[in-house]
């Protein structure tokens, strides 16, 4: 077998065999097949996509290039959820405690964030002391004592996917639904939990921007799970606004932990709780979704939630009076409020530029090796459809740098729009797909 | 400007302004664009395609990545002819000494062999002490003495070009009718020649499989021809069956030499004589194509193509006297015979399979790095539609390695058929294109 001929095949559109899969993306990773091959080939697969069967047999080849986590010495049901990446979405950080309070066990391979989107491990790295590179063993044990542990795949775990995902990310690659599935698949699989709950997100924010595209994104990522016997379920859910108020590490922690106390903003509790609640009904401990969705509101209004997340901060050496006074987190030095100029509704927050202005305020990185300033960001105070009075503030920057934090105020400015009439309001769970093998 | 912009402008089917593309070939050139990201553009150029006026720029700025050699200063009119490559096509051997005995001043820039198709370069280096690489002073003192000279691209001439090729070749991405017609195109217009010849070759063993392909290049060839104000004639013919008897680099010489002498095979000659006589008609000194013609036939009767060719091998310190005895080139160690195993019509020569044999028998190259055997390579010994009887030798193969020859004789084998009906006879010259700014 020749790297060229795989690549011919997959350029020509024919449907690549587990066998080819395996000898090309098993000869990049040992360095066989040089980068250019793998681009070409990449490109292809983005222009040419993938057969259901193929993108299954590129997740096992991507899987099984690493190690597998077998967590069944662990007793109790355990349930992982993962988000394809948005702006404002803290809902890992509250779910997880929450499923956890119900007494599923969650194991979390989380992401950072990269381009205009956020990531949980960088959310949680604004905690004073807070680890999140564990290695397996320091992971299993944080599982088995909080029930819930949070950290950044270590590299053992599909090693293709991240040499892969690195050269997507400069290659122009990234979009590719069988792409992106497989490499979610691949992490999500290499730790064996029972169950799987999957948010993808749709809208301006997100890499999928329709309806349709989430949809097929979806359903690729239920074929896999099926393929590879993994329960799951797939939410469908808008970012084409942010979600709650707050996008920004430290500024997402604060958020996350007054929602855990009932005081977070309505669209955050809401799919926290759902996802949360999808997490607790497969996990088998609850028998319908309606007792689950009631599981876990008990666990908010009594402050379990809270407790686990001050367990597992404490667990993973972070500084758990965070949990009880957030103005320990660290604080932005410079901040510029954006005021409405007249009276109506807001009706458009390009969801996109709030992220790419988080991200140029320091919030996010534009290649893996930026740093990141945990306390920088943005909170919009208002959502799209609310009342806003003309002086009112529709949104604060926070940033170290004054200027920088001045040019994003002129950026952010054109990003939220106000006129008379609201348009009609987006649920924000649009599609939900279940599937148990 | 960012090079993952362009990609993915690409990817999405945009037109790429010539700054674009100006910022990514030469990005590319110097080194600041890596093989990886020029691979994930080139493989989204073949699935994307180019507008012509894209093709048009990409052509120029791979131009003028390199110099320009201006021949002004030499008097008489100056053609060039170019084929993109079949199999056993040696015509540029004997329309270039032809259209010099008619006059006419052929600075001619030719390529090497690559995968199973021959190339002119190779083809005159199985002549004793024959030099393709002479500087650019060179190739014009060889010019002003002979008429014609016969070169290799030197490191000033399109480096771009040579750097993409490079990479397409090793990435499934040489298949592309505008990168294919870029680079024919940067090179030939790096010649400051009057006019140019183009044979597109189209079949089984040609680049261009079919018509419709051959068609829209040839179509491109012309619109970069017209967008850069070089007239040009281009001819679509067949390469369903390899040109004449011989493929393989010494075969060739003889063959084309038989050719000079008027004892050459009926499709190598007239082939030969109508392009020299394009060649003749474009640069002016006949007046009509007839007239061309006829002149391009006298100069092969009368014997002053072969001086032509003598002249040229002398002045590139080739062994001259191989034009009269071709028994001084190289010769192959073994030889075996395929026989027609039943009477019939010969229907079939798989023409790309003819080319591949003539490869593994070591008359062309896996990778540029190869080395090549001048002896190497084979004769059919009948031709498409010939009537044959049983026993009677269709091919013989020639090559240094007995076991290699045996195995190639049964490749081989499977690419000649004959059955009792011949199809109807092709056309040698398919479809015309002639453009005249």
């Amino acid at each position: 077998m020749r790297a060229i001929d795989v690549i011919q095949r997959k350029r020509g559109g024919g449907e690549l065999t587990p066998e080819e899969l395996s000898f090309f993306v098993d000869g990049y990773v040992r360095g066989d097949i040089p980068d250019y091959q793998a681009a070409a080939w990449a490109m292809a697969v983005c222009l040419r996509g993938m057969s259901a069967a193929e993108t299954a047999g590129l997740t096992q080849v991507m899987l099984r290039s690493g190690v597998t986590v077998d967590l069944s010495d662990l007793p109790g049901p355990k349930v992982d959820k993962h988000s394809t990446g948005g702006v404002g979405d803290k809902t890992s950080l509250i779910a997880a405690p929450l499923a956890a309070a119900c007494g599923v066990l969650v194991p979390m391979i989380a992401g950072r964030g990269l381009g205009h989107t956020g990531g949980t491990l960088d959310k949680l790295e604004a905690i004073p002391g807070m680890r999140v590179r564990l290695s397996l063993e320091e992971f299993r044990s944080v599982l088995a004592r909080c029930g819930v542990s949070i950290v950044g795949q270590t590299e053992e775990i599909a090693p293709a996917d991240r040499r892969l995902y690195a050269l997507r990310d400069v290659t122009g690659t990234v979009d590719s639904i069988p792409l992106i599935a497989a490499s979610i698949m691949s992490k999500k699989l290499a730790v064996s939990a029972d169950a799987l709950v999957l948010d993808v997100k749709c809208g301006n924010g997100a890499f999928m921007r329709n309806l349709d595209d989430a949809t097929a994104l979806a359903r690729t990522l239920i074929e896999i799970g099926r393929a590879m016997g993994r329960p799951m379920q797939v939410l469908i859910t808008d970012m084409d606004q942010p979600l709650g108020n707050a996008v920004g590490n430290a500024l997402e922690i604060v958020e996350a932990v007054a929602t855990l106390k009932g005081r977070g903003p309505r669209d955050v509790e809401s799919l926290s709780l759902e996802l949360a609640a999808r997490m607790v009904r497969m996990s088998g401990l609850a028998h319908t979704l309606d007792l689950a969705r009631a599981a876990a509101r008990r666990a908010l209004t009594s402050g379990a939630g809270l407790a686990k997340l001050r367990a597992l901060v404490e667990a993973q050496g972070g500084d758990p009076s965070v949990c009880d006074d957030t103005e320990r987190l660290p604080r932005a030095k410079h901040a510029a409020v954006i005021r409405a100029t007249s009276d109506g509704r807001l009706v458009r927050i390009a969801c996109r530029t709030v992220g790419e202005v988080a991200q140029q305020l320091g919030a996010g990185r534009e290649t893996l090796a930026s740093h990141i300033d945990p306390s920088a960001g943005l909170l919009v105070h208002k959502k799209v459809g609310d009342l806003v009075i003309a002086d009112e503030p529709l949104a604060t920057l926070y940033g170290s740098d004054a200027p920088q934090v001045e040019a994003c105020r002129t950026l952010l400015e054109q990003a939220m729009e106000v006129a008379r009439e609201a348009p009609p309001p987006v649920a924000l769970v649009r599609r939900v797909f279940e599937d148990t093998p």
